[in-house]
């Protein structure tokens, strides 16, 4: 795979791309990872890049012809590959694991990121495959997301990660929030370990961590608990403990 | 107001706050922005900071001891004032404008990005006051959310924006998509601007700028629509444009 970004910000985006897993990805050449800076397509003396808006308004935009000149100079060296070319904006879908997933299995991906008030609509309308969004947030540029996103994607391609890492990866992906974690020592001020991961006894570890995974998605986004799947005997788990807290709660009032 | 990270990927934060927007408020003094490595407060000679999970299982976690140390470096920093400390953790709350809007009002935020598998959960429960979420997919480190979340509340804060580009940012707040943005020249690629901008009609301007704005969210984000502030005639005016494209779908079928 490899993923294009276009940007005003090269070497924001190239020290990223250095960063953690991604960094480990690229020098392994699992990745190919480039940034690509639109200002060296300004056909103008000055690499001028934006100008103001027509019909007034605060802000300056990024015109289209830079903008435009480097998606071809991209497309030139696909060489009739395929491409999908996000580009990071409010108006997209919001970007969850089901996209990561779905664009893990693309051959070239090309993010471009907007920058001041926004870009020339005229480009967007030619290129862009695909608007997405990072949630409802203003942020100065598409840089950040931009990046997150291709974490996202290059997390799942094969052999980025080890097998042990891809097995809690998929984990994510029963629909529930994970279990907490501990390590040593036993005790931290005052706080031991639940004794059960103490045990040794691996079957009691697995429930312990499955209903505690339960828990936590109850307490904390309990809309999770509609779609993900659950065993006959988690669901009346569950449902049980709702009961119990909600007839503590009661009890209280 | 002072924004903290607490990280093992201290350069890449560091790079990160110089991006932009937030590199010009750091150089004007209108925010602090400081990483502090957790990796210095561990406590063994070879500044080990993770360790396995009791229980088994894969991958490694961030101990307790040099998390707590570490915070407790930056609290003492702090001398007495009010800190809030997030934890960017899918069990958190997604974050949004709104939240951004909260934490831009406080003196003090310390951001800690998890990194392996995860932290110990008894650092968590000692120390973070608010868990965030930034959206519902798997990420390599907290770090790019992090600068993410810090980015959205410097950008908030009084003189970090100019007075057109704090104008535009409250336009966000009305609860609609924005209209599309045209700038120079007047035909690309065969694509005309809309006339009516170019016809230095303010009043007329203003008013297709809003339809567009309408008509933008009633597309791709209808939901947003419930809850936006709207005037009867805007109101009128999107609920016969919404009539408009259910008749003209149905004439096709």
């Amino acid at each position: 795979m490899r993923i294009t970004v276009m940007t005003l910000f090269k070497e924001t985006i190239n020290t990223l791309f250095d960063y953690s897993i991604m960094g480990r990805a690229r020098k392994s050449g699992l990745v190919e990872l480039e940034a690509v800076d639109i200002r060296d397509f300004a056909n103008n003396k000055h690499h001028q890049v934006d100008d103001y808006p027509y019909g007034g308004g605060a802000g300056m935009l990024m015109m289209a012809q830079p903008v435009y000149d480097c998606y071809e100079h991209i497309r030139s060296k696909a060489e009739g590959k395929s491409m999908r070319i996000l580009y990071m904006t409010p108006h997209g879908k919001v970007w969850n694991q089901q996209l990561a997933e779905e664009f893990s299995k693309e051959e070239n991906i090309v993010i471009l990121c907007g920058h001041y008030e926004g870009i020339d609509q005229r480009v967007i309308d030619e290129i862009v495959t695909d608007e997405i969004s990072i949630g409802d947030f203003v942020l100065t540029g598409g840089e950040l997301p931009a990046v997150m996103i291709a974490d996202s994607i290059i997390r799942l391609l094969p052999g980025v990660l080890g097998k042990q890492e891809s097995f809690e990866e998929e984990s994510f992906s029963d629909g529930l929030l994970e279990y907490y974690h501990y390590t040593r020592p036993a005790v931290f001020r005052g706080k031991e370990v639940p004794p059960v991961l103490l045990s040794g006894n691996h079957q009691k570890i697995a429930e312990h961590r499955r209903q505690e995974s339960l828990i936590n998605t109850y307490k904390k986004r309990p809309e999770l608990l509609e779609t993900a799947k659950l065993t006959h005997k988690e669901r009346t788990f569950i449902e049980a403990y709702a009961k119990k807290v909600c007839n503590e709660n009661q009890d209280m009032l």
